[in-house]
């Protein structure tokens, strides 16, 4: 790559300029983004990485998915707390491989799915690096105390998803994440956690943070997906929650069992324990990455 | 390391609670953080990548010192914009080499900042990588409008520095982000920006953004760095800021030169052109690792 760094950012800039910049003072180009929050409101943050070798193989990935991947990752973090998302950022290291035609591929499917949710592109930085490797930062919102969160699960509540699961074996690249679910979610649901890692280990985190235990009932397993994989599998992008008995779930959803008495964080399966083997970075049992089929 | 991410997330949470965390409504351990803006304030976004053999060398920086960076870098972003700093995010991916001990001095030395400027680190994420990749999120805030940007910079205005510059050629490994510096500018100054990639590139930045050309008399030294180093090394976590005749600069700042009719983003020293030689990622005449010193 020739470009410089100024020459990039400058290319990156016009190709982010979106419709609507809702609250957005100042974009790409100053030392911050400004952002003028709209009253009553709270402001969502959450951060994802996505690393060659890691979270994706450029072998198998095209750069287009790669960029939709890094802002989906974000977005379904959104939407798991029920909000609205506002402004993204985007730290990105290139190495040598990724010329100028692979950048630009690259941001053409982020600024897609960020014209899809209304996400302008804010600001970042760029590097060098050896591994391609890219941060998403998304801010979202919602209305003053409705965030919703993972550690409020009530035992009696039922468990369900969004949808089906095992995306990971499906030729289904550029997911979209359930903002319109989470939202649907507000002053409803009673907790909510997305399947960025699989439902065994996703389920167990919302339990540990609610000290509560889960009996699940059925899986709704894709087509092509086998039961294993719809557990353990990650990156299916849907939404797990937990409603009390009364309530109605968005449509679409399964209902896959209840919140128990229990060792916090303890997941049975039709009488059976269900070991949380979603993935984790930091196992030493890991595979090497997470896209091994 | 043998940790899992659930015991790491648990020991970093257990380390950030800081004694104030203003605002901060949701922190580590749900899928977003939650912040509640106070009325009349902007914020201010930035985000800042730190790189094991691009921004530093394991061998001549500690687990502290590279921490310490880390959030340094963010800070002073916020601090080139005038604004307070409210909380951080992090996204950090490890080696195989990075061990617990080291792990727990990065964010000892992370900490210690943090506490410093009262930046309570409000959530991330973590991953494996080939090299040590951190990156950094501040978030600040200034009253309504008054974010201070570098593309304001006005002809007759006079050009200041907050302090020497060369800082790279000192052992002077933990600076201080220049926010109190910062703050002192709001409503005065005109335009500012950080030296994070040294004088010359900054300046000329400032100057593109603002549409003018740049004279510069006199640049103070570090004692122990050149004149060349000062001009064209990066990190020195100063602030340059322009301001008009009348308007008396923060204590301990230098008055550099002035801002002049001309082709946006040229620079002068003293009649001579000055090349734009700082820090450019994307150049190819970079060299392997900013530190090269």
């Amino acid at each position: 790559m020739t470009s410089s760094e100024l020459d990039l950012v400058r290319r990156i800039r016009a190709r982010s300029r979106l419709a609507s910049a809702r609250g957005l003072v100042v974009g790409i180009g100053d030392d911050c983004a400004v952002f003028r929050p709209r009253p009553g409101e709270d402001l969502l943050f959450t951060t994802d990485l996505l690393i060659e070798d890691v979270h994706f193989r450029r072998d198998t990935h095209s750069a287009a998915e790669i960029g939709h991947k890094a802002l989906a990752r974000g977005l379904s973090d959104i939407a798991a707390m029920a909000g609205d998302p506002r402004f993204c950022l985007l730290s990105l290291a290139l190495p040598a491989w990724a010329d100028d035609a692979w950048v630009q591929d690259f941001f053409t499917g982020l600024f897609r799915l960020a014209r899809r949710w209304n996400t302008p592109l804010a600001g970042g930085d760029l590097s060098r690096a050896r591994q391609l490797t890219c941060d998403i930062v998304v801010c979202g919102a919602s209305p003053r105390g409705q965030a919703l969160r993972r550690d409020a699960a009530r035992i009696g509540d039922l468990i369900y998803v969004s949808g089906r699961l095992g995306h990971l074996w499906q030729e289904h690249r550029t997911p979209q994440p359930r903002i319109d679910v989470g939202r649907k979610l507000r002053g409803r649901a009673t907790a909510a956690i997305d399947l960025s890692d699989g439902l065994s280990l996703d389920l167990r985190r919302l339990c540990v943070a609610s000290k509560v235990s889960a009996e699940l009932e059925s899986i709704p397993v894709m087509q092509g997906a086998t039961l294993e994989q719809a557990l353990h599998g990650g990156e299916d992008y849907e939404l797990l929650f937990t409603m009390p008995p009364g309530a109605k779930p968005p449509r679409g959803s399964f209902r896959i069992g209840k919140i128990v008495r229990g060792r916090a964080g303890a997941v049975r399966l039709n009488g059976e324990r269900v070991p949380a083997k979603g993935y984790d970075h930091f196992r030493s049992d890991r595979p090497e990455t997470r896209h091994s089929p």
